[in-house]
């Protein structure tokens, strides 16, 4: 892609209510555009990292058995009125009449309406388990949207449900989906931590947070620095083994604030090893047993031919929220570095010209065709400003190399630099090594 | 994928409104799932087909230039006051009133929206012409929602927006999404006939509709064949070609009902040449001048200086729908066949087998991680059901190619069918190469 035919329209002057670096960072590159109070368009830059983080978020889905589908934005309230949550929900849920008057509402989860597809569907314990998910648009009317994506109305997320016919065999698929959120996480670059958790307005027993660490984290946490001793590696995708995973994790001591005593923190963990940060959510999971399928008559057929209530469990990932996360863990000093996973492009070429001198864009377009050819995905950056504009415009863009052609470029070595490293100049052979690796 | 571990419910007793086919088939088939009136979850096999179908919409929109972004399914009313169409739009707009009483609404287009987003952002004819789309949901408040997902409320679509400085660049532009509407509906396998229509409640100067061919089509058609002898090949992505492809498809006589007349038809095309048939409409594109960019202020600094409204036009294909208008193309005498762009699988395997001898099955397996290994998407119906039952199951499901795996398998070969052709016994060799081709 050229740069200067990137719809990439940047904000100049910064709403006053863009405190945070992420919120401040998406708006400058040209990522987002308000559209309403906490309501988004997401633009090229913006959506492409998005598309990267939901796909690879789908894959891990896909690994541990999980079947995607996708359940409707608008939901009726009839089934939320079963449930007994159309009341409890408060003002956050958006309610709509349609122009028949029916009460409906945009979904801000969806535990309801899985259950009313898997009750009409699955009628014996012989189709257990089952983990669906789906990656859709959900709505909460926060009453102060703020943080950009990190709190906003209008928002992308991946909900995942569990079914089983029994509490240990719901155990199981809860694991499964704690190592999956782990491989998550780790291939969008960032280390996530599992934290017991409370419950909340889902309801359950049983239930963990995912927090990434990150200065300007909402969260204040609480760790023994042995937790990033456990290597997700030596862990696999077998009930035995993922039971002792989360027996490692949960010997470790790991909290939230509201979580927090002083005393504890003391007791269990040694001095040099306690470690106070902030993080962020990222994802959140829960196992509430029969709480929905028993008021929503979810029943199958148990082995014995009793009426069995399926037992559930949820699990969220924020899609759109970890855009806005990656960058509160990875953008420092005024530099943005997406990790490569998820990177907007592969690489940048930035040349050195002007108007009366175009040498270094016609070389630079050489490399460029070259580079994909190779399907490597490069940007051009063909506008012509000053090389110190054009660095600190892709110290926000974040690609994480560049190929920098300027008046120390040879014939056929280039200037190549991965961000917050040194450069070095090496030939183009080299250059796609590095980058296909 | 093993059929067993499928999340596929289908629906056996119809509800009365099922009345077409399409609608039928997505029941039957385990494809969807009804959440309310005109709102559907996409099941598994259906989402399945639907991203295919998304994917190559948008490779298309991308090759002509066409800048992918997202706006969000809720907007302010806001901006449809400012371009006078809230109040025009009646009921079929679904209306909101968030907790702070402000007038919102599900999107169910957005030329207001995009025009703000490109007012803001470009300002000057340099950065002309550009063309951006997204897929995105959208909600129309039907009165009557019926036909599946041919007419439902919430629907998915694809809609581009092109934004030039004069007509005639505009012309170009137009031209191009003609080509890439053309060029996406081939490539899912049908053959879409171009039609001059009427611009409707989008307004503006020139409009065309895309119409497949189907018995069971909404639309009756009237054309000269001569249509399907112009080839899409003959052109290519440059000004005066797709000029020229304009020209060659307008001087062909084709119609719907509210044009035709039939002095024309039998003067313009002779008696044997004359088809009247039904069909579906897949896509609409529309040229309307400034008539959102001037209310909406959304000018741009021409060369001379001057500040000149930019020049729209907006063209859309509903993903969703096509989903239901290629099984109405494709699914006859009760047997569906995808084309295979957007088949659920590359090919089943179907053995005969029962519980007292599993040969054929373990036969399958293995077939089965051998074509998964060549990146072939199979699915294996390892159901314990007899054989006619698996037939008239795949029969809905619509794989175009099985492999049979009955009594008569020798060692090496297998019975291979393509859907509505002859089967014939070749070694894996021949199967596999067939399903690479």
């Amino acid at each position: 892609m050229l740069l200067s035919k990137l719809f990439l329209p940047v904000t100049k002057n910064l709403p006053s209510d863009a405190k945070i670096k992420s919120h401040q960072l998406m708006l400058r590159a040209g990522m987002i555009k308000q559209s309403s109070a906490g309501i988004y368009s997401w633009l090229p830059l913006g959506l492409k990292i998005m598309k990267k983080i939901e796909q690879i978020v789908r894959e891990e889905q896909n690994e541990i058995g999980a079947q995607e589908l996708l359940m409707p934005t608008v939901q009726s309230a009839d089934i939320w009125k079963e449930s007994g949550r159309y009341n409890d929900y408060g003002e956050e849920m958006l309610r709509i009449k349609d122009r028949q008057g029916r009460e409906m509402l945009y979904g801000p989860t969806n535990e309801e309406l899985i259950t009313d597809i898997f009750r009409t569907s699955i009628k014996s314990y012989k189709s257990l388990p089952q983990m669906l998910y789906h990656i859709q648009w959900k709505f909460r009317d926060e009453i102060r949207p703020r943080f950009g994506v990190m709190r906003c109305r209008e928002f992308f997320m991946k909900d995942a449900y569990s079914f089983d016919i029994d509490d240990e065999s719901a155990k199981n698929s809860y694991n499964k989906m704690f190592f999956s959120y782990l491989k998550t996480f780790k291939r969008l670059g960032l280390e996530a931590i599992p934290m017991a958790a409370d419950t909340g307005p889902i309801g359950g027993d049983l239930s963990h947070e995912f927090i990434i660490l990150a200065e300007t984290g909402e969260s204040k946490i609480y760790t023994d620095k042995k937790i990033f001793e456990i290597k997700l590696k030596n862990y696999s995708l077998n009930d035995t083994s993922l039971e002792k995973m989360i027996k490692d994790f949960s010997s470790v001591y790991a909290v939230t604030d509201d979580k927090f005593k002083k005393d504890e923190f003391d007791q269990k963990v040694s001095k040099e090893n306690q470690m106070v940060t902030k993080g962020i959510e990222v994802g959140h999971i829960f196992y509430f047993g029969d709480k929905y399928s028993k008021p929503l008559n979810c029943f199958v057929d148990s082995k014995g031919g009793k009426k069995t209530a399926v037992k559930m469990g949820s699990y969220g990932i924020g899609v759109s929220r970890l855009v806005g996360a990656i960058i509160e863990a990875k953008y420092n000093n005024e530099i943005m570095k997406w990790p490569r996973s998820v990177s907007p492009f592969d690489v940048v070429i930035i040349p050195s010209f002007s108007k009366n001198n175009k040498e270094n864009l016609t070389k630079s377009m050489k490399i460029y065709e070259d580079l994909k050819k190779q399907n490597i995905d490069v940007l051009l950056d063909d506008v012509d400003e000053s090389m110190s504009q054009k660095f600190k415009k892709h110290d926000l863009i974040g690609i994480p190399y560049q190929i920098i052609v300027g008046s120390k470029s040879t014939s056929d070595k280039f200037e190549f630099k991965e961000i917050n490293s040194e450069s070095s100049f090496i030939d183009l052979k080299e250059i796609k090594s590095k980058l296909i690796s």
